[in-house]
């Protein structure tokens, strides 16, 4: 046995599959495939079975394109949300945590991905183009909240899909973005110079 | 949809399969399950099914213990290791560590797990046994080095297997373990004063 080679090839492409999910290095995937040799092989079942149904039945919303086990979306169906506010965010992870802060009322549009020339994912790889007929279709006027990450591929995103609604010609759409400024309890001295800056372009009525 | 509720059932049983990970906390694991819907489902079904062999096919070295293809492992077959040296382990990761150094040249004993009352885990869990019986039908002098980890589940299983060599009453058994003391270019004001300690008590010829 030569070093860093295992004893099982087994072992081998089950590490290999383990480390090719992201953030998770070889050391830790052997760690995770030794933890799974020491479950009950039903236990082991239970677990790759979840993700295996996971893949195979997984369904979109057609409305939003949030993932769902129905047709339609628990927020799209729910007729006490606000049907004019739309919020654009990258993946259901967004939507997760924007439901956690319990101020949204409104429904969401679910990109799936986000415009990302280095990943080969181009306007037509995500779900621009639903939106774009979602608002065309809509009568009432409607707020799309444009809620992306504020990196380069975030930023080039809510470019597009801007000017994508702007070359809609409605003057009832209104488009917003997410605040930036320091983070609750966040102190002076340690906010990068970015931040401080916008927060201070972005200053806001004080209300005590 | 509440706060940290999943809008799908299927995501949420994946998060849960996934967060039942040592490590993987449900937010790792809901970026995880994400990834895995990206990915064309062939690929996630590449993923399970090596998990899955792994459960079901894996194989144990009959002489040694260690996880293996077949009936004995690459490293009890091969004639050229020192069978005389055996070095007690507590599993494939570990010999994979000590093969990495390119020092070790006998065989192993992979013990599949140490003693831990806490976890429920007696001697009697462990290939302790097949260890001993190992030992007793040895014909030559033996050297068997306990290669366990320096904390208290390690150093307990250490002293059992030790006792139980003893109970042998073979005066061609020789029990070593592993030197501790400072890393190599680890500063003196940083070690702990643990290791400090032994470093002194195992102190060594200088060697220029």
């Amino acid at each position: 046995m030569n070093g860093n080679s295992y004893p099982s090839k087994l072992l081998k492409d089950a590490v290999e599959a383990i480390s090719s999910l992201p953030g998770i290095g070889s050391r830790s995937a052997l760690r995770l495939a030794i933890h799974l040799l020491g479950q009950p092989s039903e236990n082991v079942h239970r677990f790759t079975s979840a993700i295996d149904r996971l893949a195979d039945e997984v369904r979109y919303c057609r409305i939003c394109n949030m993932i769902c086990d129905d047709e339609v979306c628990p927020v799209c169906s729910d007729q006490r949300r606000d049907h004019s506010t739309l919020c654009v965010v990258e993946n259901v992870r967004d939507v997760m945590s924007i439901e956690d802060t319990g101020q949204y009322h409104g429904v969401y549009h679910v990109l799936g991905g986000i415009i990302s020339p280095i990943d080969g994912i181009g306007p037509s790889d995500i779900a621009i183009a639903p939106l774009i007929d979602r608002l065309r279709v809509s009568d009432a006027g409607v707020e799309v909240i444009l809620a992306l990450s504020g990196d380069v591929e975030g930023e080039t995103t809510s470019f597009y899909i801007y000017r994508q609604i702007m070359s809609l010609g409605r003057n009832d759409i209104r488009v917003s973005t997410l605040a930036r400024g320091l983070g609750f309890g966040d102190d002076l001295e340690y906010a990068d110079s970015l931040t401080l800056g916008r927060s201070i372009i972005n200053r806001c009525e004080f209300k005590p």
